[in-house]
């Protein structure tokens, strides 16, 4: 059987685990008798389309396993990312831009195409496999996701989500150690990442496996009312002189307005502009002001996607497990596909099963209403249940001169 | 020789290794013949003086080389802290205070008194080792200093600064990734803890040693300059799509202005309240006003202090051993002192040595000339030299259901 090439990108927003994933595929490859050449393209759909098309040959960058490790210990995206989103392919406008792409992968006779990233890399996945089933080219198409936000469909969770989850769980267990040593109420609000899911800020949950939790957990399925969160705040500080509360950065009052959008009115910045300046600043100013306790609120930020230094080894490993079961799919003949992890019973274990993408791109999973309690401030215990077996485990991490070593490609 | 009890206490902010010099003066009392029970007072003067003057036996809580481990892998203050400052030995209405206080020593039959904490601890410790000359009390006093900050007058470093320092180097690190991913142009701004020192952010640039590093790092030992700044910006906008810049929170303008009050002019929250937003946020809106290209800013936050899952282990190393060393000198006979670091010459090692706390303690020690580079926007490769060996080493942590384990009174 002649050999065909096969080329990988990424796209979206970085995670701990999408070079997890990338060296999954790299191993994948270099176990197929049926891949040639694995190239990676860099900067997604977009490199491919309108940037140099760029490529570099993955197979000789990571030899070994060593190699692997190390790229399966780099933040973010190794090849770079895009935000592009392929018109439709009924769009008349769209077809030059299939062509380009097309000719790029003539150009290195590619068989396989694996695409790694979010919603939009899932349906760009999807999309060229149905151009190339309508237009003859024999080409293989498979979307392998990553999103810390957990939020896919048909996936039992993402790569990438549990080291999110890690490091906001670490982090978390950390600041009410910090917020516990002064006897003066203090209440500190985290805000953390997830503007429709909550899933991240359910995280914030996990140090209760240990005995110690935030007071309270709110998530974006619920709409947030100001007067009951200072009336949950003030009783919690009945309770305690330390109060800690996680917010999800997207939670939306009754009438669906952004929490965060608070601080814009009448809000005006050094140059006259309107200013939105965070959910969590937003329920800081609230504190301040019903309650005239000492108060700060703390933005997790980019750390939550990009702090490899607390990935979950769960995560790392499930990752580089699906970007091999990637491969393998391909090459027995799966095509627009996208690929999800499925739970197995009794023990934690998940194998990576192949999914239609159609019915699960572009759409949402939000935490479903058993995770939620009733007053709508807290995760249950069936949630943490959930989410604990996802941060099990610590990725060795190779350090020079006292800093994580990164692959970096120049 | 009669046993004498001892007594620790902490104070100031949390820091990853002020628990880690107290498991070091467990160590230290477990060691001596002189000293009988080693008590640790909860929340420092404060809770010795206005609380209920709790204490616990710190030797039955920390009994072997495993409980020393875990306490100093604790971020925060175990024993609880405090911001209090003595009165002035010649303030008559602070007389109270000291026989409170000495009433408290004499309950528990303490003659060691061990104070870590900051300036404020310094100036404490020697405080009560003056009154205890003064009035004939036979009771040792020696301070072991903590800071994050790493601004104290009389010793190479701080015990703890080597461990935020590390913090900020991988996490600027990660984030260095994180933006590269990238072709759009865009302006990262991580604003970094330090009012009036810049050595926190001085740490920024440890990257370097691995390849990478940010663009420009500002301190608060030289005046801001707006339009240089946004000069600088579009300079390194001219290299490379992706500029990253470090500031330290307290950097001012030629007229002594936080840049952060930038901000206030105009800008009222939803309250009709002024508001600092940080300089960080300043920063953001100025790139997007003079360049208007993408930017966002980043506040590292609490974490800088209470990160114990990336401490150093040369600092964790060397808390638990100037721990140990204060007990020591106590035991010989000093008192009024306070505990600090020399560097020996060659390959890096310190040793600590016991200084006269007058002059020292309610000063600040900046990042010096030499440090800076002459434009006033960077720090020179001496100063990353300096910095290297402190961040050397991970502290090895315990791990249950996938975090870090604690120690905690309960």
């Amino acid at each position: 059987m002649k050999k065909r090439n096969a080329v990988v990108a990424q796209s979206g927003g970085p995670t701990c685990a999408i070079n997890a994933t990338l060296a999954g595929v790299v191993r994948g490859a270099a176990a197929s008798e049926e891949i040639g050449t694995l190239y990676g393209a860099l900067n997604g759909v977009e490199g491919m389309l309108d940037g140099d098309g760029r490529v570099v040959d993955l197979g000789s960058l990571v030899k070994d396993d060593d190699g692997i490790r190390l790229l399966a210990a780099t933040p973010a995206a190794a090849l770079g990312s895009c935000r592009k989103k392929l018109p439709r392919l009924d769009d008349p406008d769209g077809e030059a831009t299939y062509e380009k792409l097309f000719d790029f992968f003539a150009r290195y006779d590619i068989g396989y195409f694996f695409y790694i990233g979010g919603n939009d890399s899932m349906d760009t996945a999807d999309k060229v496999s149905k151009y190339a089933a309508a237009h003859g080219f024999d080409i293989r198409v498979v979307g392998i996701p990553k999103t810390i936000d957990n939020d896919l469909l048909g996936t039992d969770h993402t790569p990438g989500y549990g080291s999110a989850a890690k490091y906001i769980a670490v982090s978390m267990a950390e600041m009410i150690r910090d917020c516990a040593v002064y006897t003066v109420k203090a209440v500190t609000v985290v805000e953390i990442m997830g503007r429709d899911a909550g899933w991240l800020t359910a995280a914030a949950a996990l140090p209760r496996l240990n005995g110690e939790g935030p007071d309270y957990i709110y998530l974006p399925e619920r709409a947030f009312d100001r007067d009951r969160f200072i009336d949950d705040v003030k009783a919690a500080l009945e309770r305690h002189p330390n109060v800690v509360v996680a917010v999800s950065e997207g939670i939306r009052d009754s009438e669906g307005h952004y929490v965060g959008e608070g601080t814009q009115s009448g809000s005006l910045d050094v140059f006259g502009h309107r200013y939105l300046a965070g959910t969590g600043k937003a329920l800081e100013l609230l504190v301040k002001e019903k309650i005239g306790c000492k108060v700060r609120s703390v933005e997790l930020n980019i750390l939550q996607r990009c702090a490899s230094h607390m990935a979950s080894l769960t995560d790392i490993n499930e990752s580089l497990m699906i970007g091999e079961a990637g491969v393998r799919a391909a090459v027995s003949g799966v095509t627009g596909r996208m690929m999800s992890f499925e739970r197995t019973g009794g023990e934690y274990s998940v194998r990576a099963v192949s999914k239609d993408i159609s019915g699960l791109a572009n759409k949402v999973k939000t935490v479903p209403d058993e995770f939620i309690n009733s007053e709508g401030n807290d995760v249950t215990d069936e949630c943490v249940e959930y989410l604990r077996p996802l941060i099990e485990g610590e990725n060795p991490i190779e350090f020079v001169n006292g800093l994580p070593r990164h692959f970096v490609i120049s």
